[in-house]
C-alpha cells in the first residue's frame, strides 16, 4: 500500500492510495488514532471511488458513526484500463443498447469478470487498511456496493470472513446464486420495484438465495437509479447495529 | 365517544373509552394540551386493543415521537360478541385447521367482512378523538396494522383521507387490491419471506397494487409472526418523518 496524497476537509481526512494495480481512498474523522470499523463502497456503474454519491456515503459514515471507508476503482472503471476480456460483453452490450434491449443479463455476465479481477483487490485493500493503528484489525469490516457494487460484493461478502455486514440489491442473476448462499453475516438488501436493467424477479430471487438468517429486503418504486434518499440514511443505520460503535472521544 | 377510566403509568396517560359499540384506548403524553399527530393501531388476528405488542407500540410512539395513539377491538376481538357474519368463515377455518391446511384465503374473506363493520367505528374514533383540544384535526393521523389490522387498514387508508401515512403487511389477497390501488399516502408494507398463513407472492402483489408513489416494502424471512423488533424502531422513525413533529415542551 502507497499513500499518495492527503486532504482534510470539514474534520475528515481523505487519503488517496494504491494497493498493487488498484487505486483507492480511505476516508476517516480528522482525530482518528485509535482501531475502528472499516465501511468498504463499492461503485455502481456509472461511478467512480471519488464519484460524489460515493462520497457523500462515505462522509456520513464517517461524521455519524466514526468509521473508516474505503472505495476502490473497479478495473475498467474510474480512468483504469479496461481488461480485455470485458471486450465482447462491451461489444454486446452495444449492441444491446443499439437495438433497445434489456441490458442486465450481459451486466452480470461482464459482473462475474470483473469480480474475479476485484474481489482479490479488495481482499488486499483490507489486508492494507487493517493494518494501520487508526483502524486495525478487531473493528470489523462493512461492505456497501448495489449495481456493479453487488456483482462484486455477492462473491467478496462470500468469500471474505472479516466482512461482519453487507448492504447489497439493485442486481439479480444466477451467476451470483451460489454465491449468495454461502453469505451468513446480515445483509440490507435494496430492490427497486421497476428496475428496467434487472427484473424485480431476479432481484427477488438473489435476496431470497441470501443464506444469512438476518437479511432485510427494502423495495422501493421506480427504476434503477431511483433509490430515495431515505434508504441512504438507513444503510447508516444498518451499520452502526451491526458494526462496532465508536466512542466520541476517540474520533 | 364516552371515556371510562384514565390511568398514568410513567409518563403515559392511558384513557379507555367507547364510541358507539366499539370499545377503545388513548394513550398520550401525561402533560399532552397542545394538538398532536394521531396513531391508530390495528390489532391482529391473535391480539386485542390492549394486548402486551399493541401497549408497547403505542408507548413508543407516545414516549419518542409525543403522538396520541389509538387503539379499538374489531368487532368479533376482544371479547367483543362475535358477528353473526364471520360464522360460515369461522366454520371454515375450524375445518382446515383441522386438515392442516392454508388458512389465508378464509382469514382474508372474513377480513373483508370485519373491515365493513370495522372501517366506520374506527371513522367515527378519529371523529371523537380529533375533536379533543389536546389532540386536534390538524396534526395529521396514521395507521399502523398488519395481518387482520391490514384487511382492516387498507379499505380504511383508502376511504379516509384524514389518515396521511400508514404501516401495513403481513396480506396480501385479491379483495384487497381495488382498495389498494385507491391509497396515495405514504406506505411503509411490511413482508415475511416464509409467510405460511399468506403466500410470499400475494403480499408482493398487494405491495405492487399499492398506488402511492411514496411506498417502501420490508421482507424479512421467517413465518407470519416472525417479524424482527428492529422493524418496529423503524416503524416509528417512519411515522417521525411523515406525520408533524411535536416539539418537546408540548408534551
Amino acid at each position: 500500500m502507497r499513500f499518495i496524497s492527503q486532504t482534510l476537509t470539514d474534520g475528515v481526512t481523505e487519503r488517496l492510495f494504491t494497493v498493487g494495480d488498484a487505486p483507492g481512498v480511505v476516508w476517516a474523522p480528522a482525530q482518528a488514532a485509535d482501531p475502528r470499523p472499516l465501511v468498504l463502497l463499492g461503485h455502481g456503474g456509472s461511478q467512480h471511488r471519488t464519484a460524489p454519491r460515493v462520497v457523500a456515503r462515505a462522509r456520513r459514515l464517517v461524521t455519524e458513526n466514526g468509521y473508516a471507508v474505503a472505495a476502490i476503482d473497479v478495473p475498467g472503471w474510474g480512468g483504469r484500463p479496461v481488461p480485455a476480456e470485458y471486450e465482447p460483453f462491451n461489444a454486446e452490450l452495444g449492441e444491446l443498447i443499439a437495438a433497445g434491449k434489456p441490458l442486465g443479463d450481459a451486466f452480470a455476465r461482464r459482473g462475474v469478470v470483473a469480480a474475479a479481477l476485484a474481489v482479490p483487490e479488495w481482499q488486499a485493500t483490507i489486508d492494507a487498511l487493517t493494518a494501520l493503528d487508526w483502524i486495525g484489525p478487531g473493528g470489523g469490516v462493512g461492505y456497501w456496493g448495489v449495481s456493479l457494487g453487488s456483482a462484486i460484493g455477492v462473491p467478496l461478502v462470500a468469500a471474505e470472513p472479516r466482512i461482519g455486514a453487507a448492504v447489497l440489491g439493485l442486481i439479480g442473476h444466477e451467476t451470483l446464486e451460489e454465491a449468495a448462499r454461502r453469505i451468513t453475516v446480515p445483509v440490507r438488501f435494496l430492490l427497486q420495484w421497476d428496475d428496467e436493467i434487472f427484473p424485480r424477479e431476479w432481484g427477488l430471487a438473489l435476496f431470497g438465495a441470501i443464506g444469512s438468517a438476518d437479511k432485510t429486503l427494502h423495495a422501493n418504486p421506480g427504476g434503477h437509479t431511483a433509490t430515495p434518499t431515505f434508504e441512504v440514511d438507513s444503510s447508516v443505520r444498518f451499520f452502526r447495529r451491526h458494526l462496532r460503535k465508536v466512542t466520541s472521544h476517540s474520533w
